[in-house]
């Protein structure tokens, strides 16, 4: 039924996509002029040397003296690309230089995309660690679950900078900022909800972590064979723990099921939920199809049906954009020379992300604008302060 | 006796060489303006999954959709930088970053430093053969002999894309350009020269190649125990290699007995040469110290001696540097499709350099400026040309 949905609403062509691609969307310069030997002297030989031995001195000296401390690496295997799933890390490169020109606008970090050709749990590993002392920080993307969980962990326990999966944490902060804005306007308390959740995959997983830390208690998960609970015997380990956290009242069966009565629909899927389950949940519903480019809903029923309708698209109003999460979240984090990026640094970001949309809020408006230059600098404020607790 | 040799005779001070690469000295921006919701439309979400999806479909695409055509990554281990030796990755990184602000300034390429925490020639390999799609082609830099000519060979086997170790080829390249400057100046045939070598890593082994290659016969080659020939029993394989290949008058000894007689010294070891040595060479003798940043031979030492001297150093006459090989050989290899840089593109650059600089030859210009703006746009063509045959 998406089939009724273009490709792209804002009557992209195929000849303009491809124009704002060509070439690449990135250029790496030079901050300083090279015009004269004394400029060459300086930046490379023979003046680097004394730059080399500072830092094989006193390895922090990197910080200041290299680009590290402003460059994040975008790392992916290209196995879970948008909506698009497995397409390989040569396909997904454009959505890691995309992401790069991001970081670049939205908060001033030199972003580097890193598209890997390995795909086993410790392979990608070893592979990360081996290159991490040429970045400050590192974004995983576009890795698909469960792998992407125990990637994550791993990477995390032996860094010591900053390591964050964006497609979990980052879609999960703006996920939690969007619904604390939704249900303020109708006048709704995040305890009382009943959440249906449509994937256990990164952003599922994530989502579910920030929604019961931030106080929601009744958050039902499906993935492709319907609703978890701890009575399935084809469980991940991560969906024997997700049934444990969720699910309080038992039940089991599909998406008709889940959303009998329910407040609150969010798809991370890539899945697909008709007019017939709609019908079926509790009045006024929120709904927020995530997936991309094709929303779980289709967005002329999901505004049929929902009193606040969100999607992943930025042809779309209410767009849960990761770009409101990762730019502040990786500038706040390298400001403030953190080695982690912890919960609380991501419940800040949430709540600054919530706060500018509340300033003006309706129906139409619960997140900021992916283009709202204040987002950014509120975010990294937020999270250096979180950090510095 | 090189502590004579000012760190830096053109006194840089500690301070300006700070200011110079504080915050690090590459910028990554988006070459496209982000700002209003189509821009961000067709650069990320939804448009960028068409370009994905073209690239899925047929990976050739990633050649002009993504950056990847105009992208080399510039990559090593920390283990033999500069003339410091093994100060490790981190201490590596600013020159990895100056050598990227030289692609940018004179070949316009996006280049990337990437340092490496592994040191096995496997898990070098390994690591390199899995980031490769994020590259158009790879420069290795710094990374020890005799660990280098492995990893540069198993790469070039198992990697579709160009990957060049810049200490082997690119120093050669411009020696035996210098080189061929230096004896037609001095009236005298590469055939006839008496040519010692002093260090059998990287530059040595390649400015062997290159220079037996161009029609060289007598090349004496010296590592640290002395003068390489058949009879030592602690040879490595590269060095039996070169064993084979040079010293036909299998003379054995110190460098006083090679420099006995010799036309020409090409130091590239780091090592140093006294006044008692140079006595004993042949009339007009070429000597080109290449050490960085303290030359093997004292510069006023080799002034006094010498009818031609050059160095490695961009504070003194006749730099013999990389940076008039490299951004133009690996524009050539990009621009030309190549999946690997040929014998034949090196020769072809080689000409390239020493053509320009034969416009306005004398003994303090053999090669051109490191600035000169002709070299690079000369060598791509010259590359590019030798890469179509």
């Amino acid at each position: 039924m998406n089939a009724r949905l273009p490709r792209s609403p804002q009557q992209l062509t195929v000849e303009e996509i491809f124009d704002a691609h060509a070439g690449g969307k990135l250029t790496i310069a030079s901050t300083r002029p090279l015009e004269d030997m004394r400029d060459l002297s300086l930046a490379y030989t023979p003046g680097v040397a004394t730059v080399c031995e500072a830092i094989a001195d006193d390895p922090g000296m990197a910080r200041t003296l290299t680009g590290v401390g402003n460059t994040v690496a975008i790392i992916s295997d290209g196995t879970a690309v948008l909506g698009l799933g497995d397409i390989g890390p040569r396909a997904a490169l454009p959505v890691m230089e995309g992401k790069a020109q991001l970081f670049s606008s939205f908060a001033g970090l030199n972003a580097i995309p890193i598209v890997l050709d390995v795909h086993e749990v410790e392979e990608l590993v070893e592979t990360i660690v081996a290159m991490a002392p040429s970045f400050g920080a590192i974004n995983l993307e576009d890795i698909s679950a469960p792998r992407c969980f125990e990637v994550e962990r791993q990477l995390i326990e032996r860094l010591d900078i900053p390591v964050m999966h964006d497609d979990q944490h980052g879609t999960a902060v703006v996920i939690l900022a969007a619904l604390r804005n939704a249900i303020t306007l109708l006048d709704r308390r995040l305890e009382d909800l009943r959440i249906v959740i449509s994937g256990a995959g990164a952003a599922g997983v994530a989502a579910v972590e920030m929604l019961l830390n931030a106080g929601a208690h009744d958050i039902v998960v499906l993935d492709s064979r319907g609703i978890i609970q701890a009575d399935r015997n084809d469980l991940t380990p991560v969906k024997e723990s997700l049934a444990e956290k969720t699910n309080p009242r038992g039940i089991s069966g599909d998406m008709k099921v889940a959303l009998t009565g329910a407040d609150v629909f969010i798809g991370v899927s890539g899945g697909s939920v008709g007019e017939d389950a709609l019908k079926l949940m509790a009045k006024q519903p929120i709904l927020f199809s995530l997936a991309n480019p094709v929303p779980e809903i289709d967005p002329a029923l999901a505004h049929r049906y929902g009193a606040i309708v969100a999607t992943g698209r930025s042809d779309l109003p209410n767009q849960i954009n990761n770009v409101l999460a990762f730019p502040g979240i990786f500038h706040g984090a390298l400001a403030a020379g953190a080695t982690a990026i912890t919960p609380a640094m991501k419940l800040a970001a949430s709540r600054a992300i919530a706060e500018i949309a509340a300033e003006n809020l309706d129906v139409g408006h619960i997140v900021p604008s992916p283009l709202d230059p204040r987002v950014a600098p509120a975010v990294s404020a937020a999270v250096q302060a979180a950090a510095g607790e």
